[in-house]
């Protein structure tokens, strides 16, 4: 960020004896998060989710904890977050539809993603909740080819190319962003967002798109198949480990850092091709080497077709947060934790 | 548009004869839109307003005629859209929040400019309607420093330096030309999506951000005062004569062109302070010299800081459209019918 980070010391929510709520809590990130709060001595989590996407495998690890409250309810219905939201210090909102679910369904995609987001920011003003984390995503600088070289928290959204559902969701996250500044602005709510790339780690799911080529390609290999790359692989991706996004949203809790948007990415990015073989190699069978594809036009699969690199200094500076995990090494857990799953998930 | 344009025979639709809704008809750009339709033949005009921002006043001269049909009624009312749209050939999409309104109610905005897209869409798709044309805006290249020089179809959103009200409101045209272009991939969908710049004309209101400096400085100028500028004025204002986007609307409807977004913008910017003075001079009072005013932090004011031209080549690609009509020529329109009225509105 070139501009001075705002900053407050009331924003600053320490975790040890804190009450927090993670919206979106049985998911990757949620369940990593509510590790991670728990771990800093958090006196309750509550852990929000309507379970249409999020699941109890996710969370099965935590239910034993008796300062973990599993609250089913929908941020769609406000009067459920009035009341799940009484008493909090700091929310860590997450849930979304993503690319994949909003072409499945841009309606409800849209009701999640926007008014779900000022639905959070209500019950927040209502509550007094002094802290939200919200989950934005680099999709907020688009898709596509316009999109390469460094991203950094000042770089437009770029839409030319890119399938529809891949615009709505950066444009809703985009929105949500603006809704937070909004609160800030109308109410003084403190905020820090956090623009995720692409999640991978434990408990994977199936529902990224860009993350689906690492369970793809560890699927493919173990039925002794070639793992699929649909084009020349050239493109790049820029993951972030479950575990290092966790460590942000505490962070950007416990930071005195307010009203601002910051990058949250890997050490570095890769291409596909060196992440399919990098998988392929981890998961036992370098000797299946990748199968190049076209794609299919039908179906929403997003290639940057450039090179591109998202920028975490800001991030650095504003809650004095940077990742700790390389791919190599992430990617090793993701599949010790896969491998110690039966069956295989289709 | 480096993209050669999609056309479809079906995708163009004869006005004389046909059956037509201009929804936010009661409006600037609704009732010029009526009597041009009304003009070339159109057999029925169905009005569809919920008056909350249109008015009487600007239909007044419409009533008379047996083929229009004031239908009050509300895009978030599916059930009414679906009624309302029986029978039609096409439809011209106006009612929106812009950015003034989108700031006193995000809520509502959001409602009506993303929600009301989509229930317009899904009567359309119901009713098997031909041909929509939805009324987007240059709002879809952002605001603020980042933008400058020639606006293009394929240039980005920028958001650095706008207000959060501004932003929405961009980001909720954004989602709007998706969920057309979603519309036409899933149904068939035909449409022409028209990025409308700043519209004046006769029946000028109170609510687009950037008109607001022609009917602030005709009623000071009138009332003996100097107007005001914020800021030097030489930031660039593109608009476009209401009579000229009347046009564009109705050779939208009648071309074979489909699923595509182009700029109606006139035929060159001005700057703020020529804008001013030209007011001023057209009400008599070239004397009035602007007084120039710091920027009120507390008012959502928009100044992009610097020197753009809205492209609209595209659009004559596209659908055969040019504007016609010069800011001083639209100007002593504007002010000739305000003239007529009485008295100055407040």
């Amino acid at each position: 960020m070139s501009a001075a980070v705002k900053r407050r010391p009331e924003a600053s929510v320490r975790i040890a004896g804190g009450r927090f709520m993670v919206i979106g809590g049985a998911s990757l990130v949620g369940s990593a998060t509510c590790e991670e709060l728990l771990r800093q001595g958090a006196a309750e989590i509550r852990l929000f989710d309507n379970f249409s996407f999020g699941s109890g495998e996710a969370i099965a690890h935590l239910k034993d904890d008796p300062r973990v409250n599993v609250v089913q309810g929908d941020i769609l219905r406000l009067h459920q977050l009035l009341h799940a939201t009484e008493g909090l210090d700091g929310i860590v909102h997450l849930a979304a539809f993503m690319t994949l679910s909003m072409d499945r369904d841009p309606w409800s995609g849209i009701d999640v993603n926007i008014r779900g987001v000022q639905n959070v920011l209500e019950a927040c003003r209502a509550s007094k909740v002094r802290k939200v984390v919200f989950a934005s995503s680099n999709a907020v600088y688009g898709y596509g080819p316009g999109v390469k070289g460094d991203l950094v928290e000042e770089t437009p959204f770029h839409s030319v190319g890119a399938p529809p559902a891949a615009i709505l969701y950066g444009a809703s996250k985009i929105i949500g962003e603006q809704l937070c500044r909004d609160a800030h602005r109308r109410n003084g709510q403190d905020y820090v967002v956090l623009r995720y790339s692409t999640v991978y780690g434990e408990r994977q799911h199936y529902r990224a798109a860009n993350a689906l080529y690492i369970v793809e390609t560890h699927d493919a290999v173990k039925r002794g198949e070639r793992p699929v790359v649909i084009g020349d692989g050239s493109e790049t991706k820029h993951f972030v480990y479950v575990g290092d996004l966790a460590r942000a949203n505490r962070m950007a809790l416990e930071s005195d850092a307010t009203d601002v948007a910051v990058n949250t990415s890997g050490p570095e990015p890769v291409t596909t091709l060196e992440l399919v073989t990098l998988v392929a190699e981890l998961s036992g069978r370098p000797d299946l080497e990748a199968e190049h594809r076209e794609p299919d036009p039908g179906k929403v699969r997003l290639t940057s077709g450039g090179a591109f690199m998202i920028d975490h200094k800001a991030a650095e500076g504003a809650i004095g947060w940077k990742p700790e995990v390389g791919m190599r090494e992430g990617l090793k857990r993701l599949l010790a934790w896969r491998n110690s799953q039966t069956p295989v998930a289709t």
